[in-house]
This record gives C-alpha cells, structure tokens and sequence, in this order.
C-alpha cells in the first residue's frame, strides 16, 4: 500500500539524482545537431525544477542554433570563446533582417520574449562555451527557414529533448520522439 | 508630448543597457556583508527580467550566507572554491539539525522551494565564486538565526538589494533602504 501510494503520489516526478552533482559527470548530447554538445545543468525532467532550468552548451567552430523564438526569458553567459549574436524582433509579420552582436568571453546577454534569435560561433578554430538559462521549462521552440519568414510559420520543434539525463552518450543512439507526460507542465504562452 | 508619453509608458521598466554587456565590467556590492562580492549578471531591475535572475557571487575564505529560505526555486554552480551546503526541510516547524554536503568546483546543486539552506567558504585560503540563478525576482529572503527558529519567525530581508546596477563601487557608501517600485513586480506566495 505504502508503494503504490508513493508511486501514484510521483506520477509528475522524477528522480532527482543526488543533492549536489559534478557537472563533469553530467551526460551529454548532441539532439541530432552536428557541433552541439548540451548538458542540463538543471532542469524540468531530470532534477524536478518548474521555474527555470540551465543548460552548458558547447559549440564547435563554425556551428550555430538554428534562428528560433520561444515564450519564456532566456539569459546567455558566455564562459569561453567568440561569436556573434543575431537578434531581430517581433514587432512585425517576420523577422527581417537581424541586429548582429558580437559576443565573446565572460559577455552575458538577455533575449527578451519571443524575439526571434541566432548564436554563431564564428572562430574558425575554438569552441564557444555557454551557459543558457530558461525560465518556465520545458522551453517550446519555434524554428525558421529564414528571417524572412512570417512568424507563424515558423514550425514548432517538438518534443525539444531539454533534458539529457535520459539519453545516450552517443548522438547516433539518440531517439525522437522522447516520451514525456505533456500534463506534467505549465502551459506557457507560445504563441504570438 | 512624445517625452512624457515615453516616460509614463516606462514607470516600470529600466534602462536595460547595451545588449550585450561584459560581466568584468559590472559594478559589485557586498550589501553590508564583509566577504561577500555581489554581481547581478542578469536582473529585475537592471535588465527587466520577470522571471529570473542570475547572480555572481565571490565568498571570502571563512564566509557564509545567512540560514535563510525563499519562495522561488534557486540552482547554484560553483565556479571556484570549495565549502557546505547545509540544507534543513521546511516540513516541520522549525529546520532542526541541516544536512551537510561538501560543495567543489563544477558541482550544481537546487534548493527546493523554501528548505531553509546556507552556504559556507570553508576554505582558509581561497575564494568561493558561484553562480546562483533564482526564478520569479525580486526574490524575498527570510533569515533565520539559527537551525532552531520556528519558519514563522524568520525575518524578512526587505528590501534586499537583488540589483547592483545602482550601486555605488564601494560598500562603504551603500544605503539601506533602497528604493523600488513594489507595484511593478509579481507577488510571489513567501509565507510557509
Ligand atoms: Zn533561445
Ligand atoms: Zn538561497
């Protein structure tokens, strides 16, 4: 009685792993992205958090996000290497033609909600490594082919794997679609 | 008319700088605590963040946190150093005896939502630098002064300066109580 009581009192939970953790023996993953490496730090499925959840990224030279938007505030800390931040807005029916930062170690920047957004790593021979923090996880992201396309057009990447806990060590294991119970979370406000 | 306008619309934002800032440049503050350097790389007031807010925090060698609980989830990264995570449960009605965890260079650990915790630099030597990222700011901390108060005794920590933007250099000319504007934040629920 005592078990299935716990279990049934778990349905939304996950294990949270031990209190303190070594992110050095945090698996990593690729999500299918040739030159991406991610880690959660912390997050929604793997640590139980509902409020925000951080990730270690690793971008190998020449390599970039795709140009996406999503709902939820997200912070940027560079920790190594260099780049270039495209920024554009969602004022009008697309994108248009992005504002460009550099970005470079120890910068830290915010993309404020919704503004369609892409990180390049633009050295031709170093890593660019970062911290990125969500709020409201999971994130929903919404991919586009280009900034000129409309913003509802933009498809919606799902299920986004923002937990890699689960997951193999080696990109070419990783499977989609990763189960996960959607009731489990927030509805954020995805759409424009 | 144009100015007013801009200026009413802004009663609660704030100059949210450049986009992307170096976080070397960022002005530091102690908040009147001796061994304590305080960054806010990404904030409420200093950068418009509804939703979290990431700190850069330096603890001298001997130093420690106050016990204190808050509402809103906390994720910590230790960058350098090494020290304790004491973590006691707000189950009860007081914290009781804490649990110990040694904390190092490369660990993360969260705080569950109100477990009254302290972080110590129990280092004779060396710094403890870390990361703490907190969801819905500005975070309301109430302090405890030892593991033994009952949670409703705990003393609230207003207004605690969860922004140095502001800030002059020196601690030394740091002023309490700082202005906000209340209305222009979310009421998170505080009260256990
Ligand atoms: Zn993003
Ligand atoms: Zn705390």
């Amino acid at each position: 009685l005592l078990t299935s009581s716990v279990a049934a009192s778990s349905h939304c939970t996950t294990n949270r792993g031990p209190t303190v953790r070594n992110i050095s023996d945090a698996l990593q993953s690729n999500f299918g992205r040739r030159g991406l490496s991610h880690i959660t730090i912390a997050g929604a499925l793997s640590h139980g958090l509902k409020e925000v959840e951080v990730w270690l990224q690793t971008f190998s030279p020449g390599s970039r996000t795709p140009i996406h938007r999503h709902s939820c505030e997200e912070v940027f800390i560079i920790l190594k290497g260099k780049g270039t931040l495209l920024l554009a807005s969602s004022t009008f029916n697309y994108p248009g033609k992005p504002k460009e930062f550099p970005i470079y170690t120890n910068a830290t920047f915010t993309i404020p909600v919704n503004d369609p957004h892409q990180i390049w790593n633009t050295s031709e021979n170093e890593d660019l490594q970062l911290l990125a923090i969500i709020s409201r996880p999971p994130v929903k992201i919404f991919i586009y082919d280009d900034w000129d396309m409309p913003h509802t057009a933009a498809k919606l990447n799902l299920p986004f794997i923002s937990d890699e806990w689960y997951m193999p060590h080696s990109a070419a294991k990783l499977k989609f679609p990763f189960d996960w119970d959607e009731e489990c979370y927030h509805q954020p406000k995805d759409e424009l």
